[in-house]
C-alpha cells in the first residue's frame, strides 16, 4: 500500500478524484486486465465490487464518472470500460521517467517489464558516485545528480524515481522538484516533503509484506 | 496497489477481514505511524478517515473490532491505537521470510531497511543458478532451489518472496508452497495461482508509477 499526497490541489471537479479515487481507479484497471486475460469480456458493477471489496453503489458512481458505459442486465463491455478508464486518467500516453540512485533497486526497476507495457519509459539515471557517471545500466545513462536540471529537460521527463537510501531521499526529491519533475515516487522508506505543484507517491514495501502477514495469521483465526 | 488473494478463507469470524479489510488496517497503522512521528497523540475517526479517504462510520467500524478503545470528544489515543492494531492483525510478532530470485529486486530487498523494522527477517535465498550456490548476499546464503523443503524447515521460514521472472513465477510458487510456505509475496509481474491454504500479495510495480500519472495528470485538469 502506498501513500498518496497531492500538494497543490487548489479545487476543481477533479481535485476530490486526486485525492481519494484514485486507488480505487487503479484497482479496477488491474481487475479488468485480469478479466481480460481469462478471456472474459462483460462485467457489472457487483461483481468489480465483489472482487475489490468495494460497494455496488460506489462501483456505479466511479463509473460513471466514466460517461455512460454499462447497459441495464448486461453489466459493462470490459474492453470499453477499460479503454475509458485509461483515458480518463491519463495513463494511455507516454511517461517519461527518470531513476535517481544507480543501485540495485534501480537495475530492478529498469529490468521490470510490466512498466514499459504500461507506457513508462525509464529515459535517464541520476547518481552522485563519479565511478557510476558516464556508464549505462540496461542502455540508460548515468549523469550526475548535479545535471539534473538540463537532462530531465532535453529527456521531457516529468516523473522521477527515488531509488537511493532513505538518509539522501528529502535533498534528492527537492532537486527532483527544482529541475522541473511533476510526481515522485519515492521507494526510500522515510517520509518525503514535496513542495506544491508535485505529486508524491511513496512505495513502502513492508507494507506488502505486513499484508501478506495479515492474511497468513488472519487465516490462523478462520482455521477449523 | 496490490492485488490480496486468499485461498482457503473457509468461513471463520475472520474470513472477512481477511479479504476486504486488510488495506485499511495497513493504511491506518502507516497513518498512526506518521502521525507518531509528528509528534501526534490523539486522533479522531474523522480525522483519520479525511486523511485516508474512508468514511468516519467505515473507520468507526473497523476500529471498534479492535475493542472499545476511543473516548467521546476526544478520539483515539495514538500509541494505544496503534499497539492494538498490531496485536490484532499478528504482526507485533518476528516473521522468517525467504527470498527466491538472487538478482537485483533480491539485493535491494535485502538491504530496504524498513523489513527489520517491522519484524521480517530473510532467513534463506534461492537460485537456480549453481554459480550463486552457497554464496551469500548481505550474510544470507544461497541455496539451490532444489533444498527449499530442507531449508524452509530448518529455517522455520513461514513467508516467501518471489523476485524471479515472470516466466518462472508459477513454478516458484508451486515450489515454496510445497515447501510449506504459509503466505508468498509476489514480485514478478505475472499472475499466479496458488493452492488453498496459502496466501498471496502480488505487488505491481506498474501500477505504483500508473497512480503517480493519474495525480499528475489530475492536477493538469484541477488547474487554474
Amino acid at each position: 500500500m502506498s501513500k498518496h499526497d497531492h500538494a497543490g490541489g487548489t479545487g476543481g471537479h477533479d481535485a476530490k478524484l486526486s485525492r481519494a479515487s484514485v486507488g480505487r481507479y487503479s484497482l479496477y484497471l488491474r481487475h479488468l486486465e485480469r478479466l481480460q486475460a481469462e478471456g472474459v469480456s462483460t462485467v457489472s458493477s457487483g461483481q468489480l465490487g465483489d472482487a475489490l471489496a468495494i460497494t455496488d453503489a460506489q462501483v456505479r458512481k466511479d463509473l460513471a464518472y466514466l460517461g455512460s458505459l454499462g447497459q441495464p442486465g448486461i453489466g459493462y463491455a470490459i474492453a470499453e470500460l477499460h479503454g475509458a478508464l485509461r483515458h480518463r486518467l491519463g495513463v494511455d500516453r507516454a511517461w517519461n521517467a527518470v531513476l535517481v540512485g544507480a543501485g540495485n533497486l534501480a537495475r530492478a526497476l529498469l529490468r521490470y517489464r510490466g512498466f514499459e507495457k504500461q507506457g513508462f519509459r525509464f529515459v535517464a539515471l541520476f547518481d552522485a558516485d563519479p565511478s557510476k557517471i558516464g556508464t549505462t545500466i540496461d542502455g540508460v545513462r548515468v549523469s550526475s545528480t548535479a545535471q539534473m536540471r538540463e537532462v530531465i529537460a532535453a529527456e521531457k521527463a516529468e516523473l522521477g524515481v527515488i531509488a537511493a537510501p532513505a538518509s539522501a531521499a528529502q535533498e534528492l526529491a527537492d532537486a527532483l522538484a527544482a529541475a522541473g519533475i511533476r510526481g515522485i515516487l519515492n521507494f526510500a522508506p522515510t517520509l518525503i516533503r514535496i513542495p506544491p505543484g508535485v505529486s508524491l507517491v511513496t512505495v513502502d514495501l513492508a507494507v506488502q509484506l505486513e499484508q501478506l502477514a495479515f492474511l497468513v495469521h488472519g487465516s490462523d483465526d478462520a482455521g477449523p
